[in-house]
C-alpha cells in the first residue's frame, strides 16, 4: 500500500501532544495526516497521570486501532505516537515504535525519525559490555545510552547521549513527566511545534498535522535543539552547538504532503516553482501538460503555467489498492500495471504530451507511464523531471542505500531516455531546485542536502564509509 | 470507505470476459477500476468447462480476495463479476452478488448494476404464487421470472423477464455456455464492449475497465439490447423496441471515472467543458480557483482555464482512509472532519478563491469545507458548483431516494449561500449541462435524464410514484 | 476438529426455547452441550416481538458466537439454533442453519436434522415448477413444499408438507407467534420436550441439553407428531398416524451423550450394559480392561465390572486439538497419530490389555490404537467391540452412505482381526445389543433401528435404493 | 480455555529437540502433548545452519502456528518450544517465549519454567547497572546475568548465571551449536532426556511429550545438573552439588498428565494410589463412587478398586469449550456452570455418591458439583479428596502466590464442609501422599516438596518472606 507508484521511501513519521485530555485521539489524527511517511507499523504510547500505556503493531494506523477499546485505553493528557516506513521482508512488531521501557525507578518511551551513520558501531560497543538489545532497529541505542550515562539527571543523560549518535535524527520521547524532542545537528529532518486553542504543545514530523489538529504553528525544531514540554511550559535547550542546515532537498520534491511548510517553506509552492523553472530550463513544444499524480501535480501545473500550455488530466491514479500478490500470468501482465494508473484515452490521443514527473530511481516506472500514455495513443511523450538526477545513496533516513538501484548513478541523460522510451527528456538543475525551494539559510546550498545529487554529504559517514566508497567504483545497466 | 468526501452513491458495477484462459483475473483486474462504484461487497463467478463456480463476500475486492486461492479456485475462461455500493446498516453476504443459482438441469449466474420501480409488485405476487426470496435484492426476481417463464429457450424465457421489469438496468449473466448482457430501455446505466488482443470479449460498466484489461472499445450497448457472447462469437438482439435514450447525468457529473467515455463522451473531458462553461456563466473576481479533490478537479481546471485565474492546489485530500468509528470528543470534533480533506495554508492564505464542486447534496460537506479554507485564511470563498441545483429523487440506481436529504430541494440558492457560508454560490444552468456534455440522442434533453434537477421522469414510477407525490409536499430546514 | 477418534459423523442438533426473557442465551446453552452432533457450523434465530433476527456461520458454536454482540442482538422471548456437522470440502455459510426466509406476508425459520431419502425427486419436481434453491441442503424443500400448499392455514400447509417428505427427520421451526417441531414417522433421531423452572418451553435433540438449560424433562416427541408452542402453551398433533419406532441404534452406541436419555434410556447405562453383556458373550483372560476415551469408557467399565478385571487408565486423550494440516513428514508420520491419544506405558507395560471400543468403521483407527498400545509395551490386545459390526450404509442422517467406507461389510472378524493387529477380536452380538439398551416398543428389534448391521431397513429406500443395490453387489479390500 | 474446571495453574512447559531434520515440527508435537501446562501463548526457536529463527504468539498452540508456513519457515535441525500459561490480564506477547536475543557476536534463546524467587533484587541490581528489560518475566534475568560475566565461555557464564537464580527452574537454551539444558538445586519442576530412533535426543517437561514424539526414555534432569546437547553427543554437568530433591506434589496430584512419569513414577498410578488409600483412610459407605474429570478419574477409579464400590459415570464434561464472556443473566447465571460438566442424572438419581476429587483450592467449585449432583437426584454426595488440604502459596512456579485464594487456610474441615454443602468431606493424608508417590529419595518427605501442605519450604523465600510472614497473620472468611 505505498503512497505512490515509486520506489522511494521515507523512513518514519512522530508526533505528540502535552496537555490535552484526549492525547491519544490527539496523536491519532496527527498520525493519520503523517501515514505518508511510514505504512509498516504503527504505535501510541500515552502518559496516564504518570503511568506509560502502549499499543503498537504493523499495518497501516486504522488497522492497528481498528478496535476503537485499543486507543480509548491510552488514557491520560500527554501521548506520542509513530508510523513506520516498510521495508521489504522484515515485518516483525519488535520494530514498531514508540518503544516502551519500564524500569523498577521509572518509565520512558521513544519514537524516532531518520538514520543514524554510527550506529553499527555503538551497538557492538553496547554489547560488548553486556547490553541486551531487542530489535534490529537503531533507535533502542539511545535508550542503552542514557541508561549508561553517569550524569545525574535525565536531561544530563539525554544530552551526553544524543552527542554520542551521529546522521540524521528526529527523537520524541515520553517520560511521566514531560513530552522531550530531539533534532540532529544538521536538521535533516523536519520537525515541528504548535499550539491547540487550549493551550496543548504538538510536535509533529510535518505542519500538515498541526493543521489536522487545530493547532496553530509555534515554530521549527532547529538543529541541535532540545525540546522539553511538561507542566511548567515550553523549554528549548541546545545540547549541541556545532549546527548547520542540510534539510533533505527529497522532503520538498516527494515525500512532504504539499500542505506542509518545511523551514517556512510550503511544499506544493516549491514544487510549482519548480516546475516553473523546469519549463523556463527545458521548454518543448507541445499540446499539453500531464503531471504523474500525486506527487507531481503541483510541478505540472507550475510547468504549464510557466510554458502557457494547457494542464490536462491524461493519468488517473485508482484510489484503491489492489493486492500485489494477486500476480497476473502470462499476457495479463501488463495490465496487471494499470490497476494503480491510468491513461485517459480521450485526453491523450493524438496528442503531444508534456509528462511532469518529480523524480527517477530506477526508471522503470517512468517507462511504463511513457508506455500507457503511447498505447493510448499520445503522439509524443517528452518527460520532464522536476528535479536533477539521484545518482548518490542517503544515510540520513531515505530509503536508498546503494548506487546500484539509481539508474543516473549508471547511465547518462540520453541513455536514460533510450530507456524510458520518452521522446525527450530533461532534468530541472541543482541551482533551479535550490532556487525554487528558496531557502536562506547561511550553509551550503542555502542549507539544503543535495548530496543524492552531487555526493556533498554535509557530515562524515562513519559506519557506512566503506560501503560508499567500494559503491563508486560499481556499475549497473539497467538495460 | 468513500470514494470521495460526499454522500452519493452509486449502485454497483458489473464486469465479464468471455474467451481467456484467466478469465476471473481478468474480471479482478476490471472489477478493481469499477471499485468507485460500490465498496460493500463483491464477488466472481467463473465458468470451469460448463461448471459455475463462485466466490463472494463482503468488503473491498482486495479483501473479498485476500487469499489468493480463493481466485485461482475460480478457473475457466468465462467469468462475471460484481462490485456492491453501501448501504447503512444491512451488511449481510446474502445481497453480495453475482447470485449463483444451480439447477438440476442448468447453472446460472447474475449480477446487476441499477434500480427497479416494480420491484415490490413482482415480489408480492411471485411470492403468492410460493416463489421463496433469498435476499433483500431486487436482483433475484429476474430469476424468478426466467424460471417461471413456459417459454422453451433461456433467450426467450430472458426476453419475456426484461419485459416484465421496470426502471433502470444493466443485468450480466453467465451460463454454462455464454455471457449474457441486458441494458433497461432508457439506458440509464453505462455499460460497454471491449475486445482484448487474444479475441475475448469483455463487458463493463465503465470504459476505463476495458482499458485497465488491454481491451480495444467496441461499442455501447444500446438501450433495450441483449447481448449473448458464447463460442460462436457475439450477437446482439432487441428485448423490446420502445426505446429512448436517457442516460444519468450524475454518471457525467461525479459517478464515473475521469478516463471513463460514456456514449463516447470522455468524462473528465465533460466535466473540464462544466467548468468552463460554469466559468463563462457565473464569473467572479478571485485570486485562485480550487477543486474539491479529486472528483472536481477536471472542473476546476477548465473554470481556471476560461476565466485564466489560475488553478491552484487548495485542498489535499489524506489518501489513507481513517476509521470513521473513532470518533473525536468535543472540541476534537471539528478536528476530525479535516482528516480527509486539508487545506494549504500555504497557498490560501489571505487570498480570494473560487471554489469549483461538482455538486451539492445535503450542503455539509460544502460548509465544512468553505470552513477550512476560512481557517487557513482565505478572505474570500466563491463557491461554484459544476452541475444544477439537486432537487428531485432518483429512482434508477443511484442513492437519493427522498428528496429530505436535498438542500436544494428545499431551499433558495441564496439560503445555501447563507448555509454554506460562502460569499458567492452559483449553479451550472441545466442547458450548460446538456451543452457541456454534449449527446446528440433524439430525446429530450439530447439524451440525458435530468431527472433529479427538474423531476422529469423518463419513465412511469410505478411501486415508487405514491412516496413521489407525497414528497412534493414536505419540506425539511437545513438551518 | 472432531469429537472423537473416529470417522462416524453425526447429522446436526436442533434446540428451540419458547418463553425465556434471553431465548437466544438459552438457545446458546443448549446449542453448547449439542455441540458433538455437529462441528461445521452453528446458527440461532430469535423472535423479537414477531420480527425474526439471524446469525450463522461456519465454526463451533463459540466462534461463530465469538463476538457476544452477535447474540444480544437476537433479541426477543423465543429462538432455535441448530449445529451442523462437517462434511468435507462443502465449507459453504449458506448450507448452515436455521435457514430465515422473509416473505411479504410472513416470516419463518426452519432447522432440519436427519436426511430425507426422496429429496432428489422432491426437489427436481420442485424446479421443473419453477422454484428456485439457495442451498444444497434438503432442509430447503420443506419450505417450497409448505408455500406451494394450497392449505389455508399453516398448521395445514405443514401437515402436507410433512407427507410429502421420507426419510429421518427432526424439524424445528420458529414463525412470528410460534416455535413448531415435527419428527418422521420413525422416529430415528432423538427429539425431546422440557420445561424451565419459569414455565418455558424448550426443545432439543438430546435431553442433556435440557439439563444444561435447568429444564425438567417432560416428555419425548414421538413419530409422527408435530408439537406446536406458543402463546397458549403446548399443542401436540399427530400429522399421520403410519408410524412405527427405529430408533436410530448408533445414537446409543456412539454419537448421544452418555448423560441423555433417549427413549427413557440412559445412555451411559446403556453401553455399560453393552460393555457388560460383551464380557459375558467374548470374555478373555487379561490383566486389565481399557476403554477408548471418550466414546467406550462407559463399556469398558461395564465390560470390567462383568469379569471382574480391574479397568484401567491405559489411554489418554489429548484434550487441545491439533491442526490436523500440520503434516508431520517422513518418519514423523507415525508420532502424528499419537497427538490425539497416547498409551500409558506405566500402566500397560508388560501387561494383558482388553480393549474395548464401540464400533470399527473403516479400521484404520483400530489398527492404530492396537499399535500405540503394543509399542508402550502391552503384552497382549484383545479388542472387544460393544456393537455388532457395521456392514450396511445408513440413509437415515448418519453420515455412512456407502458400504465401500466399512471393513466389516467387506472382510469376515478373522481379517479384521488380521488387519487390526489385536490378538483376538469379538463384536457384541444383534441381540445383545438390543437387550443392553432394552427398549420395549411393540416395533421389530423392540423398536431400535438396526439397519447398518443387518440391512433390515424400516423403510423404503427412494431415491437411495439404485445406489443401495449396486452397492451390494461391490467388494473393497482394506488390506 | 482452561484444562480443567479450577482455579490452580501451572507455569508453563518447554520442550527440545536436537538431531532431527524437522526439529520444528518435533518440537510442535512435543509442546502439544504439553499445552495443558500452558494455554496463554506458544513459541518456537528453531537452529537453522546457525541460524536462529522464532516465532511466538498468544493463543494455543494449534492457533499460533495455524499458518503452516509459520512453523515450515523455522527450518533446522535442532529446535526449542515453550508454552505459557495464562495470567489474569496480561496478555502482551511480549512475555511469551522462547526469547531470543541476537548479538553482533552470537545468537541464544531461551525458554523457562518455574519461579525465581530473587528475581525481584536481581533485577533491580541490573537495572542499576544498566540494564533494559524488554518483558515483565524472570526469565529474561538469566541472559542479563550470562552477559555481564566475566566469565570467558557460555558455558562458564551460564554457570556463574545459575548459581544467581534461586527458585524453582527448568531453563532450556538453544544457541548457535548446542542446546543446554538446567534444572534448579531442588528439582521442583519436572524434566526429562529422551532419544528417538534416529538419535536424536529430546528434552520435555513431561515424558509424556517424549512418548509422543516417539522417543525413548533416557534418565530425569536430575537437581543442580547442566545438560549440554550439540554434535558431540550428550554431556551433563553439575553447576552446583548443594542439591536436594524437592519435587512438586501437585505435579502428581494434578498438573502433570497421567500418561506421565515423574521421578520414574507413574502418575496415573499414582494417583490411583491416593485413591486406594483414600478408600481406606476414609471410608464411608455408597452406592457408587464419581470423579471430577478428567484429573480425579484416576483416584477415583482407585478409590472404588479398594472400596469394592462400583465406579460410575456421573458428571460429564463438555468437550466443547463455551466462551465464558457471554455471561448468562439473571437465573441463567446457573446454567452457565452446567456448561463446563453435567451430572448424569440417569446414574445419580437417588443415589449415594461418593464424589472424589484432587484438591480443593477455593471451594467454590467443590460447592457447585455438589449442587450439580444433589439437583440431579443424589441423595447423598461424601466429597473426598485425594490430597491433603491445601494452605500455603508456592513461590516455586505454581500460580498459588497468597493463602486468601485458599479456603483451606483459612477454615477447618468442617466449616469446607458447609461451604462445599456435601454430606461428608475428607482429604488424604500428608503421609498417605507421600505413601502413594512412593519417592524413596534421601530428603525430607521422601524427596517430594509439600510446602503447600504444611508451610515447609525447602529453600529461604528471598523476596516473598516478608510478604509471606505478612500472610501468615491474615483470616479471610469464604461464606
Amino acid at each position: 500500500m505505498s503512497y505512490e507508484v515509486k520506489s522511494l521511501n521515507e523512513e518514519c513519521g512522530v508526533f505528540g501532544v502535552w496537555g490535552h485530555p484526549d492525547a491519544s485521539r490527539v496523536v491519532y489524527f496527527g498520525l493519520h495526516s503523517l501515514q505518508h511517511r511510514g505504512q509498516e507499523g504503527a504505535g501510541i504510547v500515552s502518559n496516564d497521570q504518570g503511568r506509560l500505556r502502549g499499543h503498537r503493531d504493523l499495518g497501516l494506523l486504522s488497522e492497528v486501532f481498528s478496535d476503537e477499546n485499543k486507543l480509548t485505553k491510552l488514557k491520560g493528557n500527554a501521548a506520542i505516537g509513530h508510523v513506520r516506513y516498510a521495508t521489504a521482508g522484515n515485518g516483525s512488531v519488535d520494530n514498531i515504535q514508540p518503544f516502551l521501557f519500564k524500569f523498577y525507578d521509572s518509565q520512558i518511551a521513544l519514537a524516532h525519525n531518520g538514520n543514524l551513520t554510527n550506529a553499527k558501531t555503538l551497538r557492538r560497543e553496547l554489547e560488548k559490555d553486556g547490553a541486551i538489545f531487542h530489535s534490529n532497529s537503531d533507535t533502542e541505542i539511545l535508550m542503552h545510552l542514557i541508561r549508561r550515562s553517569q550524569q545525574p539527571t535525565l536531561n544530563g543523560q539525554l544530552k551526553e547521549a544524543l552527542n554520542q549518535v551521529k546522521g540524521g535524527f528526529a527523537y520524541l520521547l515520553i517520560t511521566e513527566d514531560a513530552i522531550v524532542a530531539a533534532l540532529d545537528p544538521n536538521g535533516f529532518r523536519p520537525l515541528s511545534i504548535g499550539q491547540m486553542k487550549n493551550g496543548a504543545y504538538v510536535i509533529a514530523s510535518e505542519t500538515c498535522a498541526l493543521e489536522v489538529s487545530g493547532a496553530a504553528f509555534v515554530r521549527d525544531v532547529q538543529p541541535g535543539e532540545l525540546v522539553i514540554i511538561n507542566e511548567e511550559g515550553i523549554t528549548i535547550e541546545q545540547y549541541t552547538t556545532e549546527t548547520q542546515h542540510a534539510i533533505c532537498a527529497m522532503e520538498y520534491i516527494y515525500f512532504a504532503r504539499p500542505d506542509s511548510n518545511i523551514a517556512r517553506v510550503n511544499v506544493h509552492t516549491a514544487r510549482k516553482e519548480m516546475g516553473r523553472r523546469l519549463a523556463q530550463e527545458a521548454p518543448v513544444e507541445a499540446d499539453m501538460v500531464i503531471g504523474v499524480p500525486n506527487s507531481s501535480l503541483s510541478a505540472a501545473s507550475g510547468y504549464a503555467e510557466y510554458s502557457g500550455i494547457p494542464y490536462e488530466l491524461g493519468l488517473v491514479k485508482n484510489q484503491y489498492v489492489a493486492r500485489t500478490f494477486i500476480q497476473p500470468t502470462q499476457e495479463l501482465r501488463e495490465q496487471g500495471v494499470r490497476m494503480k494508473l491510468s491513461a485517459v484515452r480521450g485526453v491523450v490521443e493524438g496528442k503531444r504530451v508534456i509528462l511532469v514527473d518529480d523524480s527517477i530511481v530506477r526508471g522503470t516506472t517512468s517507462r511504463r507511464i511513457v508506455n500507457l500514455l503511447k498505447e493510448a495513443g499520445a503522439k509524443e511523450v517528452h518527460l520532464r523531471i522536476a528535479s536533477p538526477p539521484l545518482k548518490y545513496p542517503c544515510f540520513y533516513g531515505i530509503d536508498i542505500q546503494t548506487r546500484k538501484e539509481l539508474i543516473a548513478a549508471n547511465h547518462s541523460i540520453e541513455e536514460i531516455k533510450e530507456c524510458v522510451k520518452s521522446d525527450t527528456l530533461a532534468f530541472l538543475s541543482e541551482q533551479g531546485l535550490i532556487d525554487s525551494i528558496g531557502l536562506t539559510f547561511d550553509a551550503p546550498y542555502s542549507g539544503l542536502c543535495m548530496a543524492y545529487f552531487n555526493g556533498d554529504y554535509p557530515t562524515p559517514l562513519y559506519d557506512y564509509e566503506e560501503q560508499y566508497q567500494a559503491s563508486l567504483q560499481e556499475q549497473t545497466s539497467f538495460f
